[in-house]
């Protein structure tokens, strides 16, 4: 049975399930494809927090009390520069600032963001390949009622407050798929597809909207299946649901599923949302999504794979 | 009387001198035009040594257990980044960091050194004006038995080890002075112009090296004296002894004194080499010119205005 899995995540709740993943598979069978929309320069430094999420994640360093960042963290170098009149609003710890340190001058001298990456990720011990969705620049772009914001303007400077009326990612056409992901998603020993429960319009569409990314998915000779972000219409993190209200779509599991249509073979709902099991556009099964221990990513993961599983045999429940 | 005192000064022992004068002199009437040769870019960020510890010394925010760098330092900034594998040699705490990181984003933008510089003195409450010497790049370089090394190669990565035989100032005979230094100079409320003990070759030459620097001094209208860096043929800190033995001169106070020849009127030799006073080709005066304490730095700057200020009225013993 072929056991390699690609799994395509943003931030924190996409990372939780990489790590449920990495945990249950075989050694280094897993690939982990992530959102580089969320992206930007700041202070001068090239900082990419779904990557890093990855690699903190992966490697047991992430800070489970904050849930973004490195664990025992410090904070001298914000405090300094904040009260030196620096722009605080993004926090940069003492040693994730080491990171974007190190990146920033690798792709100043010409090291690309995938190689930099596998970089770090071996020094980290992470036997999962951590792979950006590309080494092009994509740049997730929120039109709102204050005007088109830059993603962390939105994100993390105003606080998802502004009402959001389309979303861009500005590059992704022209964007090439970073090396080793198509390689990934074409491998003969590929099992799978698993589109990781982070936000479809903010994490996960700025990975689909590299035409080479989207075209491989489209022709998959695998199954691929999602996991929902969304119980009983809220997001287990984030603005999921609020976005979802105001680009005028139900914020439901089942929105997301429909989002998706094409693209997935099953979709994994919450226990919680077992009703909507007969309506999915596609295969579906259902599983306790919610992961606060270990032991949640773990299960999880299983039964994420376990959909995979059943509709590369033939036995998932096909929708009507 | 004229109150105003212009300091040309390298790093950390010429900034407690520095801070002597700021502390003995009426407020908001010194200037320290401070070497720019040791800035150096590492790890992307622009570094200026002797500027930092001008502001750090200045404001009270000095590390004095280590001679350098901020107090309350931390350094997980720099374990990170050792642990992924970057260049550690240099080392840059936590909260120093805020200054590399703002400056080098000020500079990428267009600010100058200068208008950079100001701005955080401000902000650190300094009321001594800090300039650099120049806002044009001027770097140092060490032409040593192991080959022509950037100047923080030698002094920090090297530790100075390499036996020097020659030194350069890339960039100096091409550098304006940075904007100040010459109105300082010029400034008809000048009282005097003094040279800090600091090292006569690593740190006072790269702004004597700018040419409207020294044609400045050369054309002075009040006195310019220097303090001593040397006593009994040991430099106070630092390699200055070990680098005149390697360029062939007599490690001694005398030689310093020769050295600024032409550049100043005076001379502040360490009680210790009070035998010297008779060969020095310009006049002199003796103090204990070892600053440990707070009061050993005003002790000194009381000497140096003395001494400079005789200089101006005609009494200061003049060499045969």
């Amino acid at each position: 049975m072929n056991s390699s899995v690609v799994v395509f995540t943003g931030g924190v709740g996409g990372a939780k399930l990489a790590l449920g993943l990495e945990r249950t598979l075989p050694h280094g069978s897993l690939t982990i494809v992530v959102n580089t929309g969320d992206d930007f320069d700041h202070l001068g430094l090239r900082i990419c927090p779904d990557i890093d999420t990855a690699l903190y994640t992966l490697s047991g360093l992430a800070n489970r009390e904050l849930g973004w960042g490195r664990q025992d963290e410090s904070w001298h170098f914000m405090e300094t520069l904040e009260a030196l009149g620096g722009d605080a609003w993004f926090k940069l710890g003492d040693r994730d600032l080491a990171l974007h340190v190190l990146r920033t001058r690798a792709l100043a001298s010409g090291q690309t963001l995938s190689g930099f990456t596998a970089g770090v990720a071996d020094r980290l011990g992470i036997s999962a390949r951590i792979l950006p969705a590309t080494d092009d620049r994509v740049a997730t772009e929120v039109a709102t009622d204050e005007g088109t914001l830059a993603f962390q303007d939105y994100f993390v400077r105003l606080r998802c407050q502004p009402i959001v009326s389309s979303l861009a990612y500005r590059g992704a056409e022209l964007a090439a798929p970073a090396p080793g992901v198509l390689e990934a998603l074409s491998d003969p020993n590929l099992a799978m597809i698993i589109i990781a429960p982070s936000n479809p319009y903010l994490s996960i569409e700025p990975i689909l909207a590299i035409p080479g990314i989207r075209q491989a998915l489209l022709k998959r000779s695998v199954p691929a299946i999602a996991v929902t972000p969304v119980i009983q219409g809220e997001a287990v993190k984030g603005p999921t649901a609020k976005i979802m209200s105001e680009l005028g779509v139900q914020p439901s599991a089942l929105t997301v599923a429909q989002h998706y249509d094409g693209l997935i073979d099953g979709f994994l709902l919450d226990t919680r949302d077992a009703r909507l099991l007969g309506e999915l556009p596609m295969a579906g099964a259902t599983a306790d999504t919610l992961m606060q221990t270990l032991e949640d990513r773990e299960r999880v993961a299983r039964a994420a794979l376990a959909l995979g599983h059943s509709l590369n045999s033939g036995t998932a429940e096909k929708a009507p």
